[in-house]
């Protein structure tokens, strides 16, 4: 019944199911587990009770080889993980001299007592192996219950887990044969282009199957990831990489990076090449386009800067937009971005300046300017100024003014990228 | 076989088996079911396969009685949940009409044409209701394959999901008698003080079974959940209202606000109540303070706007910062941080000025000028300046910038109430 060599995590905690803690956990472990190239379908969370541990057990043996649990093995009466796989096997429960001695040891460094409650940590099924903890006190284990099942335990604290992941159970799973080859993932990004538009241009592409190519959508921008399934890491590079050619040819200046790029270094990779700077002037996003700009270790080399001209005033003063136009215009419109735009570049010395106003909602917009509604200045080197105008719809705010800053990133990203043709 | 009345997460997607996302869909869920009183035992993350989807769900309607399924609703062949769903019950996918209309509409709106593969959308199976979703186009679906059994679906993407759970789904199963008691929480939010430190001073409200309090710390802050049960929403307030205030009482001024309130909202309120504004002039943070104040809607009572001035030559050209403290002091002193915050004040016709400056890292750190150094200045409206100097360590670029414009704000708050006294 089990699929081969499939390893499936289950979290065990109340406050999971309570919605108090992200389970990072599971995401750390399937990271780890592509990484080492162990397939794994499954991941269930189930709270601290007994019964339902034993179920999702009774369930996850049926279906994998290999389970993983992330918490439970705490010194208080709700953590009963050990407690319950061993009954569910029909094993005794074994004191280890050895784990008390070493959880005695840990609490005298903090010269603190061991209190009783810690003594069940020192309990593992008949024939389990200890899986160590260097930095916290309960330890987990590594269990062979049946032939072919195996169950490691890790408790639920992240840095505790990950220590122990790494340093016992990766080098014991690689040992007993599992993870022979690697699974790995390039992530292509696009900006300007819809998921469903981008892939009916690489229709072909989304049909291969190792790499394997798949579409994500989110925060405005569309992904593909590229997966490669190998025996090393640089036989799946070899897999991925004319992919990944093929797809950047296909879909040309509407993909802007890879993996951790984002606009925003992007376009300061750019700014650097052509050793120009950037400087701008923010209404709506209230300083955060200069954030995500800053948000780059470095950026001090093509960023001079920018002003927030949330109250029209400042657009005045501090921009030089013309009130007549603000009067008649209204501040969210063609004549006061492309203001915007040429002031601030003027103003803080840089080669190109960029602008944002718009309505980011929820209150304040009108029939003829409602929220979503968003114009964008972009103002060149050679002094040339433009502006587009943008209907980003009734959405949050907070994705309208992300929608705002990162489609005027990518109007500057265009431009440079024609520049150097 | 089912357990009363509970709800199962099932999250779709191999993104999550691959740990390329966090799955914060099911730790949003969670909270929701909590707060109606929904039992919830089990969550389960499953790729995008249809086989072991069905699979999921044979498991899924053994032991729970609401199926609330995320993911798998895109245009995209990978995206399978409804047609798996279908299939597993047995019913015909019926093509609406409505959905498709909807679909053309929002793409016309943002100027692009619906790609024929978004057809797929708008497939149900029968006797499926439309489970609308105002933002993006997919609609997820509410479905009773059987008696007893309720299927709800969702797109993965977090902020569509979350505003059709709460504008459809959550009425839906108040009417349809679910979560008939309440778990009612509220979230106590404090700056400047330890979570140690914090607990010691409600070490005999920490011991409280209902409501209970429970201390998180994360971000910076600390909090303090108060979580009650009863049968009706308002009963269980009856039981939290006056836990928080002997918290608040024992607390003092460390205590900012609950639950959705933030340092930018609280210090807006306040700004808002003494009819003063305020303006910024920002070094490392690139702006995130004015985006972090403008977040709040409404924001333009009070926030003038402000001068990211990374440059040097912008702290003088914008700010009138002295050219000889920027020589021989340095931009990360004193002195140019309370000038950053008096010309920010004077040039922007503010009531308040705040400045920021310091070295975020990980690079531009020196021996007396280490990274996590900031200065922190603060001009008030009777013209007085003062600046104040925090070493926050060598953490995280962007940790150290929100631990910046935090404690800035943080200052701000404690002179407005003081001013209040």
């Amino acid at each position: 019944m089990s699929e081969t060599n499939a390893a499936e995590v289950i979290s065990v905690g109340t406050e999971l199911l309570l919605g108090e803690i992200l389970n990072t956990n599971a995401q750390f472990l399937a990271q780890e587990l592509a990484q080492l190239g162990i397939p794994h379908y499954y991941q269930t969370v189930v709270g601290d009770n007994v019964l339902r541990l034993q179920k999702a057990v009774a369930i996850g043996c049926e279906r994998s080889r290999c389970l993983i649990f992330t918490g439970g093995l705490g010194p208080t009466p709700d953590d009963l993980t050990t407690a319950a796989l061993a009954d569910f096997f029909q094993t005794p429960l074994i004191e280890h001299p050895e784990i008390l001695a070493d959880i005695e040891a840990k609490f005298a460094r903090r010269g603190r007592i061991m209190s009783p409650s810690n003594r069940k940590q020192a309990l593992l099924p008949q024939g389990a192996e200890i899986l160590p903890n260097p930095t916290g006190s309960a330890p987990g284990m590594i269990w062979q219950p049946r032939p072919g099942l195996t169950i490691l335990t890790f408790p639920g604290v992240p840095s505790e887990m990950q220590v122990m992941w790494r340093e016992t159970a990766v080098p014991y799973l690689r040992q007993q044969g599992w993870g022979q080859g690697v699974i790995y993932s390039r992530t292509l990004r696009f900006w300007g282009i819809g998921e469903s538009n981008l892939a009916e241009k690489v229709v072909t592409q989304l049909r291969s199957t190792n790499p394997t190519v798949a579409p994500y959508a989110g925060k405005g921008e569309v992904r593909l990831r590229i997966s490669a399934q190998a025996p090393t890491e640089a036989e799946a590079i070899a897999l991925i990489e004319p992919m990944q050619q093929e797809i950047v040819s296909l879909t040309g200046t509407d993909y802007y990076g890879m993996d951790h790029d984002s606009l925003a270094s992007v376009v300061g990779t750019l700014l650097k090449q052509a050793r120009q700077t950037v400087a701008v002037a923010e209404s709506c996003t209230g300083g955060g386009l200069g954030a995500y700009l800053t948000h780059v270790s470095g950026s001090s080399a093509y960023f001079r800067g920018g002003v927030i001209s949330y109250d029209n005033q400042v657009k005045v003063d501090l921009l030089g937009v013309r009130e007549i136009d603000l009067a008649e215009q209204g501040a969210v419109s063609d004549p006061v971005s492309q203001q915007m735009a040429a002031g601030v570049r003027e103003r803080l010395k840089a080669d190109w300046g960029l602008s944002i106003t718009g309505i980011a909602g929820p209150d304040g917009g009108t029939d003829t300017k409602p929220v979503g509604l968003v114009y964008l200045g972009i103002a060149a080197p050679n002094g040339q100024v433009e502006s587009f105008c943008y209907q980003f719809g009734a959405r949050d705010r907070e994705f309208i003014r992300w929608l705002s800053l990162c489609t005027v990133l990518d109007l500057l990203r265009r431009k440079l990228l024609a520049a150097n043709d």
